[in-house]
Parts: structure tokens; sequence; C-alpha cells
């Protein structure tokens, strides 16, 4: 039985680079979930036969809605060098550029290493109560939410914080590997939300994704809860930015991420 | 006469693509000013006839080391949205990729806006003492730099926190526009310096710059000092990340951005 997750960013060789297929259970409001495209690209890298590394860095751009079904990943090795490797990956549909992305791997080497960040002071996720996922939204169902602060609101009151921190888990359950990281990093919904204390139209242009992990590591993780935290430094004119940690039950600092998003926001609803 | 970081970003069609030329005014160590060639990669783009909107978002991926000298940028516009453009950008010197780029260029409309970040509490330009660019490093000749916080370390004490706050302006002063603001994201020594208490080998290889103002907004700033700050998350096994701010004297957040930093540092020495 193939976990859905793995569905969602199965790929075969198919025709020119990988095919791949959207799942119902990782659709969102209108076409799959964009965490799940861009774990998809991620993917496509990682099977890359001359593929060497791990990932150090993934910027994945939106372009333009991706539809239910099929779709098609082309990779290209842009530059090799000793510790690293340089990669650009598109995602297309019929005709249409999807989604573009750069992607860095690299080798990792014992060296001086901290975390400057502070993870946030939380209780632990067994004692945080579990937030069903919202009716039409389906990919939420599959990750398991305890919001710790910053929940989605429902009562039509602006927050002053943008800030909003959970543990998230996949349900069913599945190992952690940087697929599902990179998924992750774009587990929130829109920070504009709390804001205006409401949903608004809203949709990621472009994300990116540096992971301080490796591969062991990410091993060492197994199907546990991350705590995922994510808040907005400024909304302007119809796009705000999202800054985002993921850490470990540990206090291992796994990514940290960043993404500009779009918002359409009317005065007086 | 022209500026010498306008001779840094100029670009004339030339073969396929633009063709551009390195300036020794914004030289670094090793090639020239990694922000130099992502503010001539975001040119290349405002120059492209089908250029619509203002830069929304830009990632530039360092491949190689860009040697001193004639370059070639190649433009691709991906898609065109009603409201944004996806763009990909490579620089070339002879059959080499040197840099990836990917741009997100966009039209802002007048809509909910506010500022969640908070500036950092600095006293004004004039009253902080103008630090000389070091020698050697031939492009921080050409800014005008101010720290208020985390200026480079000469004492060998590893410092607790990463963060650098400096006011920072062009020398000889120049009008700001978007290519400044982009070169401007990359101006901050590594932070690995302050971390350690000297100069430790470092290089950024992804840079993602996010856009919050339009052009009027730019415009508006004219050749006045910029505050920038930045900090570093996580240094783990090679690789560090770094957040920036860039604000404006009166308290407008006119860029967020991130990049990730390879550095190569041996106990010991």
């Amino acid at each position: 039985m193939t976990h859905p997750f793995d569905a969602a960013i199965q790929l075969e060789a198919g025709g020119q680079g990988l095919a791949g297929r959207t799942v119902p259970e990782y659709a969102n409001m209108v076409g799959p979930f964009g965490g799940a495209s861009a774990a998809a690209l991620l993917r496509a890298v990682e099977l890359h036969p001359e593929r060497a590394g791990s990932p150090v860095a993934l910027t994945v751009n939106f372009a333009a809605p991706i539809a239910d079904g099929e779709f098609h990943i082309d990779t290209n090795l842009v530059r090799a060098n000793r510790t690293n490797q340089h990669w650009t990956v598109s995602l297309h549909q019929g005709d249409g550029v999807m989604a573009t992305a750069t992607a860095v791997f690299g080798t990792r080497r014992d060296t001086w290493s901290d975390i400057e960040a502070q993870m946030p002071d939380v209780p632990a996720p067994e004692s945080v109560e579990r937030t069903p996922g919202p009716e039409g939204i389906r990919f939420l169902q599959n990750y398991d939410l305890r919001f710790v602060a910053g929940p989605p609101p429902v009562d039509g009151v602006a927050r002053p914080s943008s800030t909003t921190t959970l543990w998230v888990r996949h349900d069913p359950v599945r190992d952690l590997d940087f697929s599902a990281l990179a998924a992750l990093s774009d587990i929130f919904y829109p920070r504009i939300f709390l804001r205006r204390g409401e949903p608004v139209p809203a949709g990621t242009i472009s994300m990116t994704v540096y992971f301080h992990v490796e591969d062991a590591e990410v091993v060492g993780l197994g199907d546990d809860y991350v705590l995922a935290t994510a808040a907005g430094q400024q909304f302007a004119r119809g796009y705000f930015d999202q800054t985002a940690q993921l850490w470990s039950r540990d206090g291992a600092l796994l990514v940290t991420s960043s993404q500009i998003v779009y918002y359409k926001y009317s005065f007086g609803g």
C-alpha cells in the first residue's frame, strides 16, 4: 500500500524527463498542495543518476495553477562543483510551464556548527489537542495538526501578530525525508488570515527552503512530529512574505524557509 | 560620467541576450561583488521589452566564480499572468553557466497593507561614525558603511550573536533603484565571522530577495542611507543561512531577503 504522499511525489521515466500525477489525498482548494509539488520537484533531482550529496537549497516558483492529473518534470544539472551541484527544474502540463525551480545539492563536513535561532517554548505534541483539517482542503486531512499558537481564525477578529506555531505529522504516519520537509515548509495557511481575522484569497508565488540537516539526521527523525513556526514581516499592496522554521522535537533546526504570497483583500469584505 | 555601479550593471545587446562587463570598482576578493551580479541579472529582466510590472522576487544561485571581464545574460519569460510574470535568467562566461536566477515581476494594488516586523531602534546615520571599507575588498570602498551593531570582528573573540546592523549608502552617491536594493541585500560580510571572531572562508551559494515597494516609493528614497540588518539562524556542517532586511530612514521595510552560504572552518585556525 503506497502512502498517499509517496503517490503524490512518485515519478517515472516518461517521454522527456519524469512523469508524475496528482493524487486526491493531496488536493488543495484548487489543484494540488503546493508543498507536494515542491516535494515532487525536489524528488526529481534526487532521482537523477548524476545527483550527488543531499539538498541544501530549493526555490520553487509557482507560475500557474497545476491542474489535477499528469505532469512532467525536467531536470538540468547546470554546474557540478567539488562539493555542490546547481540544478534547474521545471514542471510542465501540456505545453505550459506550471512551476520552475532551482536546487542546490551538496556534501556536508564536520566542522564548527551551532543553532543560533531559539526554538519556540512549547508543550509536547501529545499534550496539545489535534485540530481537524478543515473541510474542503483535502491535503490537510493527511496531516496531524496540533496548533500551539495562531490557529486559523474563525471569529473575524484581526490579530496584531501573524505568527503560527504547530506540531505536524503525516497521517497516516510516514518517515520524514527531504521531500516531506520541503512539503512541510508550505504547511501554513496564509498569514494574512490572522492579520485580517478571516480567509482572504491568497497563493504562494515563490518559496525558498534551506535544509540544515544531512541524510542520517533526517532518517533519525523517523515519523515523529515536527514543530513548524511561521510569521510574515510585511504585507504590502497584494504581496506578503513569510519566514518559517521546522524544528525536531529535540531542538534541531531542520529547515528555514521563506515565501512570497499573493493576496487579494477588499476593504469591507 | 557613469557611476561605477551603473557601469557594473550596464548591459548591451550582444550575440544571444545581453552583454555586460565587470568593473574594478565592484571587485570582491575573487571576482565581482555577488550583489552586483545579482543586480545585473535583475537589470537584464528590467530591460526586456516584454517586462511588465516591477520586481517582486529574485533568487540568484551562484554556480561558479564569475571571472573579471565580459559576461552574457540570457532571459526567458516562462509565464505571463494577468498580474505577474515568471522569468528564468542565466549568466554565462564562455561555455559555462556562472549563475542562474529566477525572478517574479508583478503589479501592485492599493489594499490593506502593514509592516509587521520591527525596525531596529538605531541612531540616525549622521550620528554614526563611518567605517572605512577594508583594504583588499574593493567594492566596499564604493559604499558608505556606518555600523550600529556587529561590525566586522578584529579581535578574535567569538560572539554569541551573528546580527549586524548598519546604515549604508552609495559612495559616490547614487539614487536607489531595484538593482541597487538587490545589491544591498548582499552587503553583509559573512555571519560566521562574528560567531568565530575572525574571517573564515565563505561564499554565498543562493540568495533570495523579496521587494516590498513599488517604483514610486523607490524613487522617493533618492540617494539616502538604507538601514541593513542581518542574522544567521543556523550554522551547520559547512552551510549557514542569513535572513536580512533593508529599511528606509522613515521606517519602510523595503526588502526582506535570505541566503545560504558555504563556509570552511578549521578548528584551531
